[in-house]
Protein backbone atom coordinates (compact mmCIF):
# COMPACT_ATOMS: atom_id res chain seq x y z
CA UNK A 1 0.00 0.00 0.00
CA UNK A 2 1.79 3.68 -1.07
CA UNK A 3 2.47 5.66 1.90
CA UNK A 4 0.76 9.13 1.37
CA UNK A 5 2.21 12.23 3.11
CA UNK A 6 0.27 15.14 3.13
CA UNK A 7 2.43 18.06 2.30
CA UNK A 8 3.41 21.36 -0.19
CA UNK A 9 6.52 22.20 -1.61
CA UNK A 10 7.19 25.72 0.40
CA UNK A 11 7.32 23.22 3.89
CA UNK A 12 10.94 22.62 4.56
CA UNK A 13 9.72 20.40 7.21
CA UNK A 14 7.43 18.45 4.78
CA UNK A 15 10.67 18.43 2.53
CA UNK A 16 12.33 16.13 5.55
CA UNK A 17 10.70 13.02 5.55
CA UNK A 18 9.54 13.81 1.49
CA UNK A 19 13.59 13.26 0.97
CA UNK A 20 13.63 10.57 3.29
CA UNK A 21 10.93 8.94 1.46
CA UNK A 22 12.79 9.50 -2.09
CA UNK A 23 16.41 8.81 -0.63
CA UNK A 24 14.81 5.16 0.93
CA UNK A 25 13.00 4.74 -2.66
CA UNK A 26 10.07 3.95 -0.70
CA UNK A 27 6.51 3.77 -2.76
CA UNK A 28 4.54 7.24 -1.68
CA UNK A 29 2.65 9.89 -3.09
CA UNK A 30 2.64 13.38 -2.09
CA UNK A 31 -1.09 14.77 -1.34
CA UNK A 32 -1.08 18.53 -1.63
CA UNK A 33 -2.23 20.44 1.59
CA UNK A 34 -3.40 24.36 0.42
CA UNK A 35 -0.91 25.49 3.55
CA UNK A 36 -1.98 29.34 2.27
CA UNK A 37 -5.61 28.75 1.75
CA UNK A 38 -6.41 27.84 5.38
CA UNK A 39 -6.62 24.01 4.94
CA UNK A 40 -4.41 23.30 8.14
CA UNK A 41 -6.65 24.90 9.68
CA UNK A 42 -9.79 23.42 8.57
CA UNK A 43 -12.44 21.01 10.61
CA UNK A 44 -11.40 18.60 8.11
CA UNK A 45 -8.22 18.39 7.70
CA UNK A 46 -8.10 18.44 12.07
CA UNK A 47 -10.81 16.08 12.63
CA UNK A 48 -9.24 13.38 9.49
CA UNK A 49 -5.37 14.48 9.42
CA UNK A 50 -4.28 15.94 12.12
CA UNK A 51 -5.38 17.19 14.96
CA UNK A 52 -3.13 19.99 15.98
CA UNK A 53 -2.94 21.01 12.02
CA UNK A 54 0.34 19.84 11.42
CA UNK A 55 2.33 19.43 7.83
CA UNK A 56 3.65 17.26 6.97
CA UNK A 57 1.45 14.02 8.50
CA UNK A 58 2.85 10.83 7.24
CA UNK A 59 -0.08 7.58 6.57
CA UNK A 60 1.59 4.54 6.48
CA UNK A 61 -1.14 1.85 6.61
CA UNK A 62 -2.56 1.77 10.62
CA UNK A 63 0.64 4.49 11.26
CA UNK A 64 -1.00 8.22 11.23
CA UNK A 65 2.37 10.43 12.15
CA UNK A 66 3.49 14.24 12.37
CA UNK A 67 6.58 16.19 13.14
CA UNK A 68 9.29 15.65 10.43
CA UNK A 69 11.95 14.11 13.11
CA UNK A 70 9.08 11.67 13.94
CA UNK A 71 8.08 10.58 10.69
CA UNK A 72 12.32 10.22 9.58
CA UNK A 73 12.97 8.01 12.41
CA UNK A 74 10.09 5.69 11.95
CA UNK A 75 10.90 5.87 8.21
CA UNK A 76 14.02 4.66 9.45
CA UNK A 77 12.95 1.69 11.77
CA UNK A 78 10.73 0.55 9.83
CA UNK A 79 12.58 0.30 6.08
CA UNK A 80 15.84 1.66 6.11
CA UNK A 81 17.70 1.66 9.01
CA UNK A 82 21.29 2.45 7.20
CA UNK A 83 19.69 6.02 7.42
CA UNK A 84 20.41 6.49 11.16
CA UNK A 85 18.34 3.79 13.89
CA UNK A 86 20.71 0.49 12.68
CA UNK A 87 23.86 2.24 13.45
CA UNK A 88 26.55 2.67 15.82
CA UNK A 89 25.63 6.04 15.66
CA UNK A 90 22.23 5.93 16.20
CA UNK A 91 22.15 8.55 19.30
CA UNK A 92 24.28 11.01 17.13
CA UNK A 93 21.73 10.74 14.07
CA UNK A 94 19.04 11.42 17.00
CA UNK A 95 21.27 13.91 18.56
CA UNK A 96 21.42 16.07 15.15
CA UNK A 97 17.86 15.88 14.32
CA UNK A 98 16.99 17.04 17.83
CA UNK A 99 19.41 19.75 17.31
CA UNK A 100 18.16 20.94 13.95
CA UNK A 101 14.58 20.82 15.39
CA UNK A 102 15.74 22.85 18.41
CA UNK A 103 18.33 25.30 16.97
CA UNK A 104 18.30 25.47 13.13
CA UNK A 105 14.60 24.38 11.61
CA UNK A 106 12.48 26.08 14.08
CA UNK A 107 14.42 29.55 13.52
CA UNK A 108 15.12 29.39 9.30
CA UNK A 109 11.29 27.83 8.96
CA UNK A 110 9.58 31.11 10.88
CA UNK A 111 11.91 33.50 9.51
CA UNK A 112 11.86 32.42 5.61
CA UNK A 113 8.22 32.49 6.76
CA UNK A 114 8.31 35.96 7.99
CA UNK A 115 10.38 37.73 5.55
CA UNK A 116 8.88 36.07 2.22
CA UNK A 117 5.70 34.82 2.39
CA UNK A 118 3.70 38.20 5.04
CA UNK A 119 2.58 41.24 3.56
CA UNK A 120 5.36 43.58 3.54
CA UNK A 121 3.57 46.19 5.51
CA UNK A 122 2.80 43.51 8.28
CA UNK A 123 6.31 42.40 8.75
CA UNK A 124 7.98 42.01 12.22
CA UNK A 125 11.84 43.62 11.32
CA UNK A 126 12.84 42.84 14.73
CA UNK A 127 11.80 39.29 14.87
CA UNK A 128 13.25 39.20 11.61
CA UNK A 129 16.85 40.15 12.51
CA UNK A 130 16.40 38.26 15.96
CA UNK A 131 15.95 35.19 14.14
CA UNK A 132 18.89 35.61 11.78
CA UNK A 133 21.00 36.61 14.41
CA UNK A 134 20.21 32.55 16.02
CA UNK A 135 20.25 31.23 12.68
CA UNK A 136 24.06 32.68 12.26
CA UNK A 137 24.71 31.10 15.73
CA UNK A 138 23.57 27.55 14.34
CA UNK A 139 25.23 28.08 10.81
CA UNK A 140 28.74 28.50 12.30
CA UNK A 141 27.94 25.16 14.46
CA UNK A 142 26.63 23.33 11.39
CA UNK A 143 29.53 24.54 9.36
CA UNK A 144 32.82 24.25 12.21
CA UNK A 145 31.36 20.09 12.60
CA UNK A 146 31.28 19.59 8.51
CA UNK A 147 34.66 20.95 7.82
CA UNK A 148 36.15 17.48 8.59
CA UNK A 149 33.53 14.92 7.89
CA UNK A 150 31.50 14.28 4.97
CA UNK A 151 28.03 13.45 6.78
CA UNK A 152 26.26 15.06 9.78
CA UNK A 153 26.71 11.88 12.01
CA UNK A 154 27.98 8.85 10.30
CA UNK A 155 30.14 8.37 7.07
CA UNK A 156 27.19 7.85 5.44
CA UNK A 157 23.34 10.08 4.77
CA UNK A 158 21.57 9.48 7.73
CA UNK A 159 18.11 11.78 8.25
CA UNK A 160 20.16 13.62 10.09
CA UNK A 161 21.63 15.05 6.82
CA UNK A 162 18.19 15.39 5.53
CA UNK A 163 17.09 17.50 8.57
CA UNK A 164 19.36 19.72 8.71
CA UNK A 165 19.09 20.28 5.24
CA UNK A 166 15.86 20.93 5.07
CA UNK A 167 15.54 25.03 5.00
CA UNK A 168 18.78 24.94 2.87
CA UNK A 169 18.14 24.12 -0.80
CA UNK A 170 15.04 27.15 -1.05
CA UNK A 171 15.87 29.92 -3.38
CA UNK A 172 13.87 32.57 -0.52
CA UNK A 173 15.80 35.12 0.75
CA UNK A 174 16.08 34.12 4.92
CA UNK A 175 19.36 34.66 5.82
CA UNK A 176 21.23 31.51 4.49
CA UNK A 177 23.88 32.23 1.94
CA UNK A 178 24.93 29.11 0.88
CA UNK A 179 28.37 30.45 -0.58
CA UNK A 180 29.47 32.28 3.28
CA UNK A 181 29.50 28.50 4.64
CA UNK A 182 32.05 26.92 2.94
CA UNK A 183 31.52 23.34 4.12
CA UNK A 184 27.82 23.44 4.45
CA UNK A 185 28.22 24.35 0.84
CA UNK A 186 30.15 21.12 -0.03
CA UNK A 187 27.81 18.80 2.00
CA UNK A 188 25.15 20.05 0.20
CA UNK A 189 26.43 19.51 -2.82
CA UNK A 190 26.83 15.72 -2.06
CA UNK A 191 23.47 15.89 -1.10
CA UNK A 192 22.73 17.01 -4.54
CA UNK A 193 24.76 14.39 -5.90
CA UNK A 194 22.86 11.68 -3.99
CA UNK A 195 21.03 8.81 -6.69
CA UNK A 196 17.66 10.44 -6.86
CA UNK A 197 17.79 13.37 -4.83
CA UNK A 198 15.31 16.00 -5.83
CA UNK A 199 14.60 19.84 -4.98
CA UNK A 200 11.58 20.47 -2.57
CA UNK A 201 10.27 22.00 -5.55
CA UNK A 202 10.29 18.84 -7.67
CA UNK A 203 9.67 16.54 -4.92
CA UNK A 204 6.51 18.08 -3.32
CA UNK A 205 3.30 20.14 -5.06
CA UNK A 206 3.12 23.63 -4.53
CA UNK A 207 5.72 26.53 -4.80
CA UNK A 208 5.50 30.60 -4.84
CA UNK A 209 5.26 30.69 -8.49
CA UNK A 210 1.30 29.01 -8.07
CA UNK A 211 0.52 31.81 -6.18
CA UNK A 212 2.07 34.69 -7.85
CA UNK B 1 30.05 4.53 37.32
CA UNK B 2 27.90 7.37 38.13
CA UNK B 3 26.68 9.11 35.68
CA UNK B 4 27.15 12.82 34.99
CA UNK B 5 25.10 15.62 33.87
CA UNK B 6 26.48 19.43 32.90
CA UNK B 7 23.86 20.89 33.91
CA UNK B 8 22.54 24.43 35.96
CA UNK B 9 19.19 25.05 37.49
CA UNK B 10 17.76 27.63 35.27
CA UNK B 11 17.89 25.27 32.42
CA UNK B 12 14.70 24.06 31.43
CA UNK B 13 16.53 21.79 29.14
CA UNK B 14 18.70 20.49 31.54
CA UNK B 15 16.09 19.80 33.73
CA UNK B 16 14.19 17.57 30.86
CA UNK B 17 17.21 15.18 31.32
CA UNK B 18 17.71 15.62 35.51
CA UNK B 19 13.81 14.83 36.09
CA UNK B 20 14.37 11.74 33.81
CA UNK B 21 17.19 10.54 35.29
CA UNK B 22 15.92 11.07 38.72
CA UNK B 23 12.27 9.20 37.89
CA UNK B 24 14.01 6.36 36.36
CA UNK B 25 16.37 6.29 39.96
CA UNK B 26 19.42 5.79 38.30
CA UNK B 27 22.91 6.50 39.98
CA UNK B 28 23.99 10.64 38.33
CA UNK B 29 25.22 13.41 39.54
CA UNK B 30 24.33 17.17 38.29
CA UNK B 31 27.70 18.69 37.47
CA UNK B 32 27.27 22.87 38.23
CA UNK B 33 27.96 24.58 34.43
CA UNK B 34 28.32 28.31 35.46
CA UNK B 35 26.70 29.37 32.01
CA UNK B 36 26.14 32.73 33.28
CA UNK B 37 29.54 33.33 34.36
CA UNK B 38 30.85 32.35 30.40
CA UNK B 39 31.58 28.69 30.93
CA UNK B 40 30.03 27.23 27.49
CA UNK B 41 31.71 29.56 25.96
CA UNK B 42 35.52 28.43 27.34
CA UNK B 43 38.08 26.90 25.20
CA UNK B 44 37.71 24.17 28.00
CA UNK B 45 34.30 23.64 28.34
CA UNK B 46 34.14 23.38 24.41
CA UNK B 47 37.26 20.84 23.96
CA UNK B 48 36.72 18.27 27.03
CA UNK B 49 32.78 18.74 27.36
CA UNK B 50 30.69 19.91 24.56
CA UNK B 51 32.24 21.87 21.01
CA UNK B 52 28.80 23.06 20.51
CA UNK B 53 28.67 24.74 24.18
CA UNK B 54 25.28 22.72 25.05
CA UNK B 55 23.77 22.16 28.27
CA UNK B 56 22.56 19.48 29.32
CA UNK B 57 25.57 17.06 28.20
CA UNK B 58 25.44 13.86 29.83
CA UNK B 59 28.75 11.68 30.46
CA UNK B 60 27.77 8.09 30.87
CA UNK B 61 30.97 5.49 30.59
CA UNK B 62 32.05 5.88 26.93
CA UNK B 63 29.01 7.61 25.78
CA UNK B 64 29.18 11.84 25.74
CA UNK B 65 25.69 12.96 24.57
CA UNK B 66 23.67 16.50 24.24
CA UNK B 67 20.15 17.94 23.11
CA UNK B 68 18.08 16.78 26.11
CA UNK B 69 15.84 15.09 23.59
CA UNK B 70 18.20 12.52 22.21
CA UNK B 71 19.79 12.45 26.22
CA UNK B 72 16.15 11.19 27.44
CA UNK B 73 15.88 8.54 24.11
CA UNK B 74 19.28 6.98 25.52
CA UNK B 75 18.43 6.98 28.71
CA UNK B 76 15.03 5.15 27.98
CA UNK B 77 16.62 3.04 25.40
CA UNK B 78 19.63 1.86 27.99
CA UNK B 79 17.79 1.75 31.31
CA UNK B 80 14.15 2.53 31.59
CA UNK B 81 11.97 1.24 28.52
CA UNK B 82 9.11 2.00 30.53
CA UNK B 83 9.86 5.78 29.64
CA UNK B 84 9.14 5.76 26.15
CA UNK B 85 10.82 3.15 23.77
CA UNK B 86 9.17 -0.33 24.69
CA UNK B 87 5.84 0.84 24.13
CA UNK B 88 3.40 0.23 21.31
CA UNK B 89 3.76 4.30 21.54
CA UNK B 90 7.06 4.75 20.85
CA UNK B 91 5.96 6.91 17.75
CA UNK B 92 3.86 9.23 19.89
CA UNK B 93 6.40 9.30 22.66
CA UNK B 94 9.33 10.60 19.93
CA UNK B 95 6.37 12.80 18.27
CA UNK B 96 6.04 14.81 21.42
CA UNK B 97 9.54 15.33 22.19
CA UNK B 98 9.94 16.57 18.61
CA UNK B 99 7.11 18.62 19.36
CA UNK B 100 8.02 20.52 22.13
CA UNK B 101 12.20 20.96 21.27
CA UNK B 102 10.44 22.19 17.92
CA UNK B 103 7.26 24.35 19.27
CA UNK B 104 7.22 24.64 23.06
CA UNK B 105 10.52 24.71 24.62
CA UNK B 106 12.45 26.58 21.68
CA UNK B 107 10.35 29.15 22.05
CA UNK B 108 9.65 29.21 26.23
CA UNK B 109 13.52 29.29 26.73
CA UNK B 110 14.33 31.95 24.84
CA UNK B 111 11.44 33.92 25.64
CA UNK B 112 11.99 33.35 29.48
CA UNK B 113 15.62 34.23 29.14
CA UNK B 114 15.15 37.64 27.14
CA UNK B 115 12.31 38.06 30.34
CA UNK B 116 14.02 37.60 33.21
CA UNK B 117 18.16 37.07 31.96
CA UNK B 118 18.82 40.22 29.99
CA UNK B 119 19.35 43.63 31.76
CA UNK B 120 15.82 45.88 31.22
CA UNK B 121 17.47 48.61 28.66
CA UNK B 122 18.43 45.35 26.44
CA UNK B 123 15.07 43.91 26.53
CA UNK B 124 14.03 43.39 22.56
CA UNK B 125 10.04 43.32 23.65
CA UNK B 126 8.88 42.80 20.07
CA UNK B 127 10.39 39.20 20.08
CA UNK B 128 9.23 38.69 23.43
CA UNK B 129 6.00 39.89 22.18
CA UNK B 130 6.05 37.79 19.26
CA UNK B 131 7.49 34.37 20.95
CA UNK B 132 4.66 34.75 23.43
CA UNK B 133 2.02 34.89 20.62
CA UNK B 134 3.79 31.09 19.66
CA UNK B 135 3.89 29.74 22.90
CA UNK B 136 0.09 30.49 23.56
CA UNK B 137 -0.47 28.63 20.48
CA UNK B 138 1.30 25.52 21.57
CA UNK B 139 -0.29 25.98 25.01
CA UNK B 140 -3.49 25.46 23.27
CA UNK B 141 -2.38 22.23 21.49
CA UNK B 142 -0.97 20.70 24.27
CA UNK B 143 -4.08 21.70 26.48
CA UNK B 144 -6.69 20.43 24.23
CA UNK B 145 -4.25 17.57 23.76
CA UNK B 146 -4.47 16.51 27.89
CA UNK B 147 -8.38 17.12 27.97
CA UNK B 148 -9.39 13.46 28.02
CA UNK B 149 -5.72 11.71 28.93
CA UNK B 150 -3.76 11.86 31.89
CA UNK B 151 -0.52 11.58 30.15
CA UNK B 152 0.51 13.10 26.92
CA UNK B 153 1.72 9.94 24.84
CA UNK B 154 0.49 6.54 26.63
CA UNK B 155 -1.17 5.31 29.72
CA UNK B 156 1.58 6.05 31.58
CA UNK B 157 4.22 8.74 32.27
CA UNK B 158 7.07 8.74 29.26
CA UNK B 159 9.86 11.12 28.43
CA UNK B 160 7.24 13.21 26.58
CA UNK B 161 5.75 14.43 29.91
CA UNK B 162 9.45 14.95 31.27
CA UNK B 163 9.86 17.00 27.99
CA UNK B 164 6.79 18.89 27.41
CA UNK B 165 7.31 20.15 31.34
CA UNK B 166 10.68 21.37 31.08
CA UNK B 167 9.56 24.89 31.29
CA UNK B 168 5.96 24.85 32.83
CA UNK B 169 7.66 24.47 36.66
CA UNK B 170 9.63 27.93 37.06
CA UNK B 171 8.14 30.78 38.60
CA UNK B 172 9.97 33.36 36.40
CA UNK B 173 7.40 35.11 33.95
CA UNK B 174 7.58 34.69 30.43
CA UNK B 175 3.72 34.02 29.22
CA UNK B 176 2.71 30.89 30.79
CA UNK B 177 -0.02 31.46 33.43
CA UNK B 178 -0.83 27.40 34.99
CA UNK B 179 -4.47 28.81 36.39
CA UNK B 180 -5.46 29.72 32.67
CA UNK B 181 -4.59 25.95 31.26
CA UNK B 182 -6.67 23.83 33.00
CA UNK B 183 -5.76 20.62 31.26
CA UNK B 184 -2.02 21.60 31.34
CA UNK B 185 -2.36 22.39 35.21
CA UNK B 186 -3.63 18.98 36.14
CA UNK B 187 -1.37 17.38 34.42
CA UNK B 188 1.99 19.58 36.34
CA UNK B 189 0.08 18.36 39.38
CA UNK B 190 0.07 14.34 38.74
CA UNK B 191 3.88 14.69 37.67
CA UNK B 192 4.79 16.95 40.75
CA UNK B 193 2.72 13.56 42.53
CA UNK B 194 5.10 11.14 41.37
CA UNK B 195 7.57 9.56 43.76
CA UNK B 196 11.03 11.48 43.27
CA UNK B 197 9.43 13.78 41.60
CA UNK B 198 11.54 17.15 42.20
CA UNK B 199 11.45 20.60 41.53
CA UNK B 200 14.43 22.18 39.06
CA UNK B 201 15.60 24.44 41.54
CA UNK B 202 15.92 21.13 43.77
CA UNK B 203 17.05 18.75 41.33
CA UNK B 204 20.12 21.13 40.09
CA UNK B 205 22.80 23.04 41.11
CA UNK B 206 22.21 27.12 40.63
CA UNK B 207 19.33 29.43 40.72
CA UNK B 208 18.43 32.80 40.55
CA UNK B 209 18.84 33.66 44.25
CA UNK B 210 22.53 32.63 43.71
CA UNK B 211 23.11 35.87 41.46
CA UNK B 212 20.84 38.01 43.08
Amino acid sequence: MTIKLYCFGESGNAYKAALTLQLARLDWSPIYVDFFGGETRSERFRSEINSMGEVPTLMDGETTLSQSGAIQHYLCDTYAPDFGTRHDHKNEVLRWVLWDNHKLSSQAGVARFLQNFVPEEKRPEPVITFLKGRLKAAFKILDAHLADREWIADKTPTIADFSCCGYLFYPEPYGFVRKDWKHIDRWLSRLQELPDWKHPYDLMPGNPADRA
